[in-house]
């Protein structure tokens, strides 16, 4: 089969691979309705995480199950299945706290840039749907498996409540799936914070009530003035950069939540500070197993289409182009056909 | 009056002041039923904190109004009331949220060590009982104005559930009551750090099921030990120190809430870490007030004796000797007659 391989710092591929095997009796095999690639990806294809390269590409995926391991028991062949990217028992004593993705038994799923992929831990990792789902639904549940779930857990970590305020750091995927997690959950009123038209226009369509253009303290400045200075009651921070994470912690009202699920690059927090300005935090890689039941049943009921984030699709071998052109934010999610 | 200043580093005295006046059309002047003397008195006490001298000492009050500015609605004279050592308006966007300590009106209480004392915005910062308090009732009631409200605040923060395991890093007078307001909030199981025998007893009076004496990596293990490798759900941080915060966060289980009330000093956090290890973060000047009345309830009903956490009594001209001895340890905490 074709897989996609990162072979160093922007050199991924499309390379003839052998079809996944069952390793582990807890494993299944998965054919996928689509894959896609994720914003995290281009952290070692910027070359700015260092790989052990050849390294096997994706971690979002759904589809139909070919083939599981002897001791799976709830997983069956031909169900459709999603499953999230982190790999999970779901029985251990984090799984049974909503902490999955720091199950004791967590892997992270590779390969899933594929026609075919290898899901560990399959019972506790994968959800099943009760039947086909329509194929215009693919796109919307694709998007449950990661991004969403990660918009999800940043509104949960940082407490949106029915009728908050809600300030969101980052229009990249996460940011506008945490922008449609916080209208699920009952926000007032969403500030998506971007200066760049298509995803303004995405965000307001995803349920955002105010764009705000500006950055740094320009960025805050405008967020207190659309709060009468009172600023946000949760923040979803959704980059990981110094700057985003101060334009989170100063956009935020004494007490509030900041739920940070971009991978913190060169952040550092000072306790003096958190303490006087009573900003709370909480994040980390998203436990979207705990979040997949209800987001499966608010796409099949057609009630979110998470999948509109996806505004480039391209067949599995023009996955290099895939990448250039979110690496180039010429798109902001690339759907790959496998 | 006599009143209780700091002229320098160790030199506290009881000098001879000029009654408290009413300021503002907002102040009421309170007869205080009795005074104490705080854990964070000790760091300008100790010259870790600069100060103006000379300085006016004391923040936790109850006692009786005897005079309210013209502005007062609420409070009257004769009251026996109770205040937070933060002074808050108690409508203001912060207050309505919770967390009156970042009122935009705050002021820290000060000059409380003494017989009479000014609280400003009285309407906001005082709760009256419905009746005078039974004399032996004085110091569990003086003692929810700040100690046992600043402890049931890292047990919110930590959002201590019924059932929960919960970790108590510091044995001073506001870890203690942390261990009662986890008790009270449901706590299953609750494991006070301590290495005093004294304070030991008194945590397993107020409620602590397991005492750890060890400290740092060894402590850690040990509270892994007791959590079959899980660690706490949720822990209160009550000293502030970079070596209990590091306590604080190795104890806690992935997806737990760290609720820290000591100031910190020296305390850093570093972003990639929190969020690899899932651990949240909220802590800050406690809002008392918005505890106060559950907490008064308490104590009237009887169900808590907070003013347990009181081992030395004095009179307010020996004020000195109650400085020394909570510098010295050998008090965990003075009451002062006033």
């Amino acid at each position: 089969m074709l897989g996609t391989i990162l072979h160093g710092p922007r050199d991924v591929r499309c390379d003839e691979l052998p079809e996944p095997k069952i390793l582990k009796p807890t494993d299944a095999i998965i054919r996928l309705a689509a894959s896609c690639i994720c914003g995290s990806d281009l952290w070692p294809y910027r070359g700015l995480n260092e790989i052990e390269a050849p390294m096997a590409m994706g971690h979002e995926y759904c589809g139909v199950v070919e083939e599981v391991g002897s001791a799976v028991r709830t997983i069956k062949p031909g169900q459709f299945v999603v499953g999230s990217f982190c790999l999970s028992d779901n029985t251990c004593p984090h799984c049974r706290f909503g902490f999955q993705s720091s199950c004791e038994q967590r892997e992270f799923m590779t390969g899933a840039q594929a026609p075919l992929a290898r899901v560990a831990l399959a019972d506790g990792t994968l959800v099943a749907l009760r039947e086909m789902p329509a194929a215009d639904l693919i796109p919307h549940i694709l998007a449950v498996s990661d991004v969403l779930g990660t918009g999800w857990y940043a509104a949960d970590a940082a407490r949106v409540q029915p009728g908050s305020t809600v300030a969101v750091v980052g229009d990249g995927a996460v940011g506008l799936m945490g922008v449609m997690a916080a209208k699920q959950l009952g926000a007032a009123r969403i500030i998506a914070m971007s200066r760049h038209k298509q995803r303004q226009e995405l965000a307001l369509e995803f349920g955002a009530t105010d764009i705000v253009s500006e950055r740094g303290d320009a960025g805050v400045a405008r967020i207190k003035a659309l709060t009468r200075g009172v600023g946000a009651d949760a923040v979803l921070e959704c980059v990981g950069m110094k700057e985003s994470m101060m334009q989170a912690l100063h956009s935020a009202r004494p007490g509030a939540m900041i739920g940070f699920v971009g991978v913190p690059h060169g952040v550092e927090f000072e306790g003096e500070e958190l303490f006087f300005a009573q900003k709370g935090l909480l994040g980390g890689p998203a436990p979207v197993r705990r979040f997949l039941p209800h987001l499966i049943d608010l796409v099949l009921a057609r009630k979110i289409e998470p999948g509109k984030v996806f505004d480039l699709t391209l067949p599995l071998a023009d996955v290099a182009e895939g990448y250039r052109a979110m690496d180039e934010r010429r798109a902001i999610k690339t759907m790959l056909r496998v």
